[in-house]
């Protein structure tokens, strides 16, 4: 059985249209199932940034601001990032952390549907944590109501008194796909707004804002935008929402005419009114330079990679854990998977420093998941085949 | 005459103790005299982010949250910006822009004073605009009232309707010192909080932030700190008002366990609290490279050589510029002056493009003000010497 899944590997790995962009990743021979915390350095990212240092800060200095395109950098960044989120030209902004961005998306969102029988702020219940705390900050900022609800719930509780839902595209524990079209229907329908928060499905899967309808929408590039530790987070406001979109944190950034310094503010036009303050050019440039690795590959394309792996991943697991020694989190349905895998594990923690120590880094979400994602700019069959061997041999009844 | 102010620049340069640390920044033959807008790049900076990047983002990936120190980053930073502030440890965290501070911390600053009878927030109407854009947001936000008052006036604007006042230390313009102090003071005896923003004197002069009884300060790192383009901001919360302060931005970084991704929200204690979402690592640990320049520097030598370079340069201007061409804005009391001078000057914007064709750099604040930044670290007197002889050729009549 192991032969012939590492022979199916090979052959999947050779078939695989994408398993020539490993090579602009600075990879060694770790499996690195841990993407989706924080992408792999793609290997001209420390050239460009090396070329920010010196060049353009080091002998340009002040003039970068200008010649360097550094002023411009977060809209210009957004227009990167939009076609990877299914978002036409203008819509999305960069700079900031996602919290940051979901204080200034579902305020936003609370002021653009400013009816005050609307009390309610719907946050989904199985949310990435910091979006609830800043959510509940939102709401007690704009004198409405926290409502948390798990996904599936969603629609039933959605009604006249729904403000703004703000809901998770991809579970970050699980790795559950929660249909965006649909729920995004069902939050219309109720005369609400809808916020995503894409930190875990941008770059791993379809996501279709503009198709879909979105509203407003958040999302973080260190994970399969691979932009690097801590690296800016990103906020797309829809078209037809931003003449109105009043952001509450209106710095000098997001003014009509920055370099005017004028006491009263005017917002600029377009995604740009979701700027602050200076942005911050090292993260933000390494940003920019990390997404060169998408310059013609097709979010189609890593979605049906990323499909076909954790569906092998999962096949290897079964053929070669002891049984009953984990449990999959992950849903079998595709439509309702994003790009990892979650198991849960008695001792969940040791294992998964095992894992580690044995060149298979996924991660720990206590007290008891072990994280796996799939990466597929450079994951490969091999890797999802490997991993499973060594966890198959950590977990065996006879291992120290 | 402008032979024995060159031969009194060569003097007082050789006299110069700081007059070393000008090797320690990777600079030219430019008189750079915009310090006050990007700081100039330390030599050393370099090759610590190729390491940040190459080896603990490339090699180690996710285990540098833990490994290379990222995850503490934020107060760890802090604490080396605090003695330069006059904070003791504990009080400092850096972190998002210089905004996104200000609205934490008049928010906060409200809400530590949160008797409903104080209406105000009185905010320096000569301030860098963000400010005021932001605390009137936060007014918004708290329902609170924003008062633009004039340093000058502040006393006696202040009231038992004052809850909060944010004040800059050095008006970005002008060049003009407040005096902390005693408006600190006065803040206090009218009941209220004082928050004061740094931005164009921490690095230049010394604060006691600590000392003054000052409540919450903000400052950006990319100007007299030198922690390049847009790197981060940093907050000052006293000790004594860490336990109360609520931050309008809960992020999970300011959780008391952020691992345990509990969904209700409790703080973590000391200058932690004021963090929000995932730190942008890059510009973080430029910014820490960035400070060792300081090691073993004291800022009352810098303040003495800050004094004396503008004393110098505005004699110089004195002697060699054609009488009426230029007007000073920076006040001539050295209780008075931060580490800039600001000259009035007909056709500013054509005359600022000449001097940095010439060598010369500082900036322009519109329409008609030249702005030249004096950073004791790296610029000497025959810097100044030689920036004043450039402006006398530029407003020359007889100059193309």
């Amino acid at each position: 059985m192991s032969e012939s899944l590492a022979a199916r590997a090979a052959a999947l790995d050779a078939a695989d249209e994408l398993a020539g962009l490993r090579k602009l990743f600075a990879l060694d021979d770790t499996v690195y199932l841990d993407g989706n915390s924080l992408g792999a350095l793609p290997a001209h990212v420390p050239g460009r940034v090396a070329d920010v240092v010196n060049r353009q800060w080091g002998e340009l200095r002040i003039r970068s601001w200008d010649e360097s395109g550094w002023w411009t950098a977060p809209e210009r960044i957004g227009d990167r990032i939009a076609p990877l989120i299914g978002a036409a030209p203008g819509q999305v902004v960069v700079g900031d952390s996602t919290s940051v961005n979901v204080f200034k998306a579902v305020v936003g969102a609370v002021r653009l549907n400013a009816d005050e029988s609307r009390t309610d702020i719907v946050v989904d219940a199985t949310t990435f944590p910091t979006d609830g705390y800043i959510a509940e900050s939102a709401a007690r900022m704009t004198g409405r109501r926290l409502v948390p609800v798990a996904p599936a719930d969603l629609p039933s509780a959605l009604g006249p008194q729904t403000a703004v839902a703000l809901v998770n595209h991809v579970d970050y524990r699980t790795g559950r796909l929660h249909d965006l079209p649909s729920l995004t229907a069902a939050i219309h329908e109720a005369g609400a707004l809808a916020v995503w928060d894409l930190c875990h499905s941008a770059g791993a899967l379809p996501v279709g804002v503009d198709g879909h309808g979105v509203d407003l929408a958040v999302g973080c590039t260190y994970k399969y935008l691979n932009g690097g530790p801590g690296s800016p987070a990103y906020l797309y406001v829809a078209e037809r929402h931003q003449q109105a979109f009043d952001s509450p944190l209106p710095g000098w950034n997001s003014h009509v005419d920055p370099f005017a310094m004028t006491g009263g503010f005017a917002a600029a036009d377009g995604a740009i009114r979701g700027r602050v303050g200076t942005p911050d050019i090292l993260s933000m440039l390494a940003l920019e330079a990390a997404l060169d690795v998408w310059d013609g590959v097709s979010v189609d394309s890593v979605r049906a990679k990323s499909l076909a792996l954790t569906d092998f991943f999962l096949e290897c697991v079964e053929a070669y854990v002891p049984r009953g020694s984990v449990t999959s989190l992950t849903p079998a349905e595709h439509a309702e998977r994003g790009s990892q895998v979650a198991l849960r594990c008695a001792d969940a923690p040791a294992v998964m420093e095992k894992l580690i120590k044995q060149g298979v880094v996924g991660d720990l979400r206590r007290p008891d998941v072990l994280r796996f994602g799939f990466t597929p700019l450079y994951v490969g069959f091999a890797d999802a085949e490997r991993a499973a061997a060594v966890l198959a041999a950590v977990l065996a009844p006879d291992t120290a």
